[in-house]
């Protein structure tokens, strides 16, 4: 066990480096099966496959290389089969459907590991949901056995939960019974808030490790439907043909391949297609600096389709998502992510422009659609963000969202001493007043304006133009506006700073700070539900030589600290 | 400093016991004046006056021993003085409002006095916006000096923050860079939620030890004015002016005196007048067994006004406030509050229309409100509640909020075999339709009805009946409707199940499954932000020999773990 624990806790070497870079051929865990409208996400653990050594990934359980692949598939059905128009999930597997996150892997694991695979689990259920809202691909789940813990919160994710009636089959959350945790992957907030699951039926629910099976689940609103066994397979496929004949997904093409992304590594830092992450570790500071498109955006949608995933902002969003989960996983040590860009603002404006006119295409959607959930997965990383925004930068429309996603943003007036590039400017479009909700459902504007709604107004109408340093100060939107002078000592005390203070109140602050304004249920289970299991993860009463998680299958009792806190 | 922790950490013999009964003439910290229509409270920590050994309560800092005397201050201002119609909050030391909580007390305290006492103060404060909000007295906090951390979450409670400009005053939340804890009193929240700073200027506010002072801090939107100090007692009584002429708040007549609670401890228990409290430690159980009226309610509000704080309803929630808040505090083992009643159900109901009657009167609604804080209080209390309905039970319109704020209810069929008592029936009145939310913004019957509009007014029809045990089953009022063969079964292994889980997941869970349905500003208080400091007031960053909270003051620096988190 303690193998585990340590390839989990330090940070990686090259061989260890957790990689989220995967394709269909190389899934040992899931098959992706298209049948014309239908696409179905088969789980199927190779048990002896698990991401690091220490335990078996029995009974269809999954670690965070199961959900790799998982949000593979998802983001492959998304841009290679734009023709499925419903999604089915079921197990390969007789008897069960999926065990939920394995216990042993959890108890060998680090707290930061624990913490970064709900994370990454909870992103990959609320893009099952996206699917469903924004793509036109309802989601079904057909549970043939017991969906116990992570299992059944796979199934939460979906938009129709069928279960087997055969006496046995059950859906459960036992994490609080059998381990002293909660459930990790945004369980309770879907029972509560999605289901709306009677609080009292939920209590027994949550507090019965068992679960619950048959007419009850249903009653309970747990599942959809409960089916005898004889009629299972006949009732999925007739909800299959439902949710496929209401969908508005009507994409004739072929879809688009997702290509392997262009990326080496080196020593201090990753090297992409579009982007470049460097490292100073010393500093712990990590530099993600994206560059422009380097060409006009195509005339048509089909030269768009041509490019395929070489069409830069599919590429530099897919390349981005990979960054920041790279930083994430392997990085830990990371205090600051500094956004920098270079490029034409002109540029990436005609881009947004070309999006926003093809907006009804499929792809042009996905892609605005991958953005949102690139820019909310920034969103949510903890650690501090900051944007740069200097001469020669191309901080405007889509790429504006990273200093408005950023805690702070530096903007430099005028020109660099000895350097000739053009003073830096901001610029906004479209894209930055709708597309990319945060998780509070908020765009990152109105949230940074929520005092005064004039402040947007203000924002809105400088659509297209091209702001200064001290116009942008003026208009509220960066932090601070410095000379050259001051620039390089305003942001090394920054960041050392940042680096000085302590990581974990770091994260709670930005936590809070970041999500102003209204709460939805993903914010809730990002913040009140994630902060609660972060809390119990920590506590001697899981994670103690005495507490559930270690104690687990070792037939020994746990033993609690019975004090209420 | 081990002499503090130890006093906190143990659950207190008698002369230990946290008490949260004062009065004014036993007040060492605050005075209040009331000054016609202006009611101040002046802030004036006796340094040597603090609640455990081992520190002193320096700077206006505070500890729960100060907080007690501002709870018990704001209630005598809501009952004993109706014709206030302002409140002033000020220090009565020169250049310093406040520091805030006492550092050394919290580095000295154990985790669970930590969470508790934060719990409560933000109670308190909760207390001061409903006073504005719902008792027509606006607060303005005149800072005259240094407001620090608890010190300025103080001043966020009110309605308006005026700063003395005098080139040192200031306002900070200097937590996270002195400590590595966050603002333990709602002040993230109440900073990106109620003040609405925008973000990356809350992040420079919150990452600043010294704070903002001057121009600044209005423009930052951290205060509303800030005003030279020549001119600065003139400021404070022109808004107090203003605020107390657009009150609505307009009794006459001289108030109810809050009289010391009738209550006696002994070893198994708390006796008061209208309810008892029984400890079954073994168990870990609490019992409280609240009793009805033993009389009709009056004829008018002013004999309701003669009966003072002997009238049944002020009583009865007076003394609920006070066993809770004890359970709380000095019974940290107790893992499951049971609530019990006896009494007549039309006799509760008779005193709910005589409040509903009687509502525009301010001596009613103060009664109501509360009672709203109350049942608050207990949606609040990280113990798991049950209601047990029996013969000879009372649970009628207020009284019936206890079991609809437990996480169970079981409800008897019937009668008891050799128990001549009538079965147990459950009523709901207007009470249960409006006066009560919960901190989400709905009634409890609305929060459990989330899924089905259709079965809140099912609910609603069944008003001024009596309710059957198998009725309230049908109804979804209660959990379980079990007969006299069951009951006892099934009720002791639910209670033995309770005591056996983990403490802290059960906090996590209730916390969650409580709340379905929307956030307000309270609840991300209570959920989100509470979450997050009870996870950093864990973490070893904080309270590890070699943590911030620890070291501070020490002259050495704290050593953090930097792995993000």
């Amino acid at each position: 066990m303690s193998d585990v624990k340590q390839a989990i806790a330090q940070p990686p070497p090259d061989r260890m480096r957790i990689d989220f870079q995967t394709e269909p051929a190389r899934y040992r865990h899931w098959k992706l099966k298209i049948d014309g409208e239908v696409a179905t996400l088969l789980m199927d653990v190779d048990e002896k496959s698990g991401l690091f050594e220490g335990y078996d990934l029995k009974l269809n359980s999954y670690d965070l290389g199961v959900d790799i692949e998982l949000a593979d598939a998802i983001e492959r059905l998304r841009f290679e089969h734009p023709q499925a128009r419903v999604l089915v999930l079921r197990s390969a597997k007789p008897r069960v459907f999926s065990a939920g996150a394995n216990i042993r892997m959890l108890a060998g694991a680090s707290h930061a590991h624990k913490v970064n695979f709900c994370k990454f689990t909870n992103e990959t259920r609320n893009g099952i949901e996206d699917l469903s809202e924004n793509s036109g691909l309802k989601s079904i789940c057909a549970i043939n056995g017991t969906a116990a813990g992570g299992g059944y919160e796979l199934a939460l994710a979906t938009d129709y939960i069928l279960l087997v009636d055969d006496g046995a089959a059950s859906v459960s959350l036992p994490e609080l019974p059998l381990l002293a945790v909660l459930p990790g992957t945004g369980g309770l907030t879907r029972v509560s808030d999605k289901r709306k699951v009677r609080r009292d039926y939920a209590d027994v629910f949550c507090t019965t490790e068992e679960g619950v099976k048959g007419k009850r689940a249903a009653e309970w609103r747990l599942v959809d439907d409960v089916v005898p066994g004889s009629k299972f397979d006949q009732a999925v496929e007739a909800q299959a043909r439902q949710f496929a004949s209401q969908s508005r997904r009507a994409a004739s093409d072929a879809g688009v391949k997702l290509t392997p992304l262009p990326r080496s590594f080196n020593a201090n830092g990753v090297e992409y297609g579009a982007l470049s992450v460097e490292f100073q570790r010393g500093e712990r500071i990590a530099t993600v600096a994206v560059r422009g498109p380097s060409a006009p955006p195509p005339a048509t949608a089909q030269e768009m389709i041509a490019l395929g995933a070489g069409f830069w902002p599919l590429q530099l969003a897919r390349e981005l998502d990979d960054a920041i989960l790279h930083i994430r996983f392997n990085e830990l040590d990371v205090a600051a992510i500094v956004f920098k860009s270079s490029g034409e603002t002109d540029q990436v404006l005609a881009y947004d422009r070309f999006l926003d006119a093809n907006k009804d295409h499929w792809l042009a959607r996905e892609i605005r659609l991958f953005w949102k959930r690139v820019l909310k997965r920034i969103d949510l990383t903890s650690r501090s963000l900051v944007s740069l925004i200097e001469p020669g930068s191309c901080f405007a429309g889509t790429l504006a969202e990273l200093p408005f996603a950023s805690d702070r943003s530096y903007m430099l007036i005028g020109r660099r001493d000895g350097d000739n590039k053009p003073p830096a400017t901001l610029a906004l479009g479209d894209a930055n007043f709708g597309p990319y909700p945060m998780s509070n459902g908020l765009t990152r504007l109105a949230s940074r304006f929520l005092a005064n709604p004039a402040d947007l107004e203000a924002a809105e109408a400088q659509r297209g133009k091209s702001i200064d340093a001290e116009t942008a100060q003026r208009l509220g939107l960066v932090t601070f506006a410095l000379d050259d002078i001051d620039w390089d000592d305003e942001v090394r005390v920054f960041l050392e700073e940042r680096a000085s203070f302590s990581p974990d109140a770091l994260t709670g602050l930005e936590a809070n700070l970041r999500f102003a304004g209204p709460e939805t249920m993903e914010s809730k289970i990002f913040a009140r539900l994630t902060a609660w299991q972060n809390w119990i993860f920590q506590r001697p009463n899981a994670i103690g030589e005495e507490g559930a998680l270690k104690r687990y299958g070792t037939g020994q009792k746990p033993v609690f600290d019975t004090r209420r806190v």
